[in-house]
């Protein structure tokens, strides 16, 4: 018998942060939860990064993955969002780093790739994927992106070596 | 008599954060130590952010202050410097923000000026400066615009709303 694994899959923003969690067990998958965090948008960086970091934590305690996976992110052109987009990644990241859970990280082409079966998938066919490959899952794009990133990371673990 | 108020200032970077502890006593700033964190260059993203996160977060415990300051980056150029940046700014200021410290956060130009006079100062000279208004500095780049930072905000603390 496969032990069933939690992943918590994270597509972090600033100003949204999709999260999903799957279960998987041998070949199986399931979905645990999913949805989006939104961080008050007129408070200080400071807090908007505390307010991403501690809902991910209480996602921790709700749902207890072993392993999480975030996008390793694409940026394509302004630096000052990629700033921005950065600080909420890290954000983001440290609460399951911080807990010595591994953090995988997968290129966005391997994340669609992993779900649609091609790497220059759109945002919508990615949710409609998800709703097939999760059923019970009616993610919109914030969170779809997450559970593809911890379907990803389902598919990459046994393979891959993890940043633990 | 005026109260003593200890001030972090962080300057972060993923491979050296240079952080600088001062103590502000009226008009009077003194130095109460300094240093660079470097993270293992060879760990996975998640790591270094951890260990940046958990070096800040030692020092607040060692030196007790009570409000930090970060500098605002100036991105000039490449997007994919800027996400790393991005990620090593946030693991070091959700240390204090976490601790509940205000924070807060200066432009480059604002902390040049607070020190050299000029926002046009080079590295060079601020760290002259920093020599002269904190005896006992011997600090190298990092660590004396980390202190640079810590002094523009006790100028500016009284004046500016911060961020808590």
């Amino acid at each position: 018998m496969t032990r069933a694994i939690r992943i918590l899959g994270i597509d972090p923003g600033l100003n949204a942060t999709g999260w999903g969690v799957i279960e998987q067990a041998g070949s199986r998958l399931s979905l645990i939860g999913h949805g989006v965090i939104k961080a008050p948008a007129k408070d200080a960086m400071a807090r908007r990064l505390c307010f991403i970091h501690d809902a991910v934590e209480a996602l921790l305690d709700e749902h207890q993955p072993q392993e999480a996976a975030i996008e390793d992110q694409f940026v394509s052109a302004n630096p000052g969002t990629a700033l921005k987009l950065g600080q909420a990644r890290a954000a983001a990241m440290l609460a399951p780093a911080r807990a010595g859970l591994p953090v995988g990280e997968y290129a966005p082409r391997l994340v669609k790739k992993a779900v649609v079966g091609t790497g220059g998938a759109d945002k919508a066919q990615v949710a409609a994927m998800i709703a097939v490959l999760l059923p019970g899952a009616t993610a919109a794009a914030d969170d779809a992106d997450a559970l593809a990133i911890a379907i990803c990371h389902a598919n990459h673990r046994s393979a891959q070596r993890l940043a633990s």
